[in-house]
């Protein structure tokens, strides 16, 4: 199978180098960015262009959701697969006669992160049995997670991920900022965050939660109340304590 | 130094264990939970009481905030040092003619999870600089992250841990309610989780914010909102994506 890479960014750059260690060989690598396509292209050993797309038989395009569609009209070829790695869209977002699929790894990129693909999901969508195992396959060669999914499925998915992941992140984001605001290292924290995610891979979430608000701790949460002068901050304090209290009948 | 802990539960038991761990002796564990105090008696070779306190130099008050001062009143000796646990309570809800004081380890503490104290920062605060100094030597034999902390910082330091730690936890039990609804198994989601923590350990918060709102992306931020029937999940999902708008000013 002749895969062909579209995109430059964080997971374009990842599935390069999965390609590229799993000894996967990717004939190029395709894009607008030449500066990022060029990185990847060494370190990867990943022939690239910004105006001549390969020939291929699988065309991967990791490219942001609202670019998928444009990017996909550059590929004229019928009798292929093209997929996008969108947790939120479907594959029919992809314009062009070829046949259409997904290939969604659950995971949030960056560039200066090393990733273990193996532990991964891959979610993998395709129109006809044939292609949906040439990709099983391909997901399998680099992770042990691989699983069908409808783009219904997929939705709550990605929906989920913005909780657990994206949210999360954000509430780190604030946390610092109350942290930073009193010359508090936020490193002091790291440990606890650690220990707060650790404890889930064992625990439920439900049964792993701790603070003033499930204990109903009404002084501790007035004190903490009287010490935010942030509205954002105040916001997200009342709205995440109610929750709490919701979640556990208080 | 005679040590004596008061208290049961997670954080009582945790410090049991790591002061047996490190051949630190305590003189008695005293409470009321017989069975919790038989438990941490046995493993961690420590007299217990439920009605006769020792005599000891330190007492350590690892319960709930609101049983703090009512447990401090069992206290009658003059000449010694007493401190708890607590993230949010002056020192000076501890009732008595001791010397008072603060020693709080900034950790999230469940029975089950092994935890390796050397990385938990520990926050002390006393009333002179003798009693400042010997709890800070205790505190450095079972931690390498002791600091000196006033009740105004320690404040500061649990509010930020209620963000970072508490709502991220409340995040992960909702974000379990939506997967949970669609019969995605809980597990998909634990290597995104890992990552997202493991990733600020490198990168600040801010600049690792990934998902919808950062990107401004308009479409996704409505099929979502369409896929979310629970109110508190539909309340958290509009404000945390206003919240990251606010901060990326967007």
């Amino acid at each position: 199978m002749k895969i062909v890479i579209l995109g430059s960014g964080n997971v374009a750059y990842h599935l390069a180098k999965v390609f590229h260690d799993k000894k996967i060989p990717v004939v190029q690598i395709f894009g607008r960015n030449e500066h990022d396509l060029q990185e990847i292209s060494e370190k990867f050993q990943i022939p690239y262009s910004t105006s001549a797309l390969a020939d291929g038989d699988f065309y991967l395009i990791a490219v942001k959701d609202d670019a998928i569609a444009d990017i996909s009209t550059k590929i004229t070829k019928n009798d292929c697969v093209v997929a996008h790695t969108s947790g939120s869209l479907p594959k029919e977002v992809l314009e062009g006669n070829f046949r259409k699929a997904s290939f969604y790894p659950l995971q949030t990129f960056s560039k200066s992160r090393d990733l273990d693909f193996a532990d991964i999901p891959f979610f993998v969508e395709a129109e006809n049995d044939r292609d949906y195992e040439s990709l099983r396959q391909l997901a399998s060669s680099i992770s042990e997670n691989v699983f069908e999914s409808s783009y219904e499925k997929r939705k709550y998915i990605h929906l989920t991920a913005v909780f657990a992941c994206n949210f999360v992140n954000h509430l780190f984001a604030r946390a610092k900022e109350i942290s930073d605001a009193q010359d508090i290292p936020f490193k002091y924290f790291l440990p606890l965050i650690r220990e707060t995610t650790h404890k889930i891979e064992l625990l439920e979430p439900k049964l792993a939660q701790t603070g003033p608000a499930v204990r109903n701790d009404e002084n501790v949460l007035e004190t903490h109340e009287a010490l935010i002068t942030n509205e954002e901050h105040l916001k997200i304090y009342h709205l995440m304590n109610e929750s709490i209290k919701k979640m556990y009948e208080l």
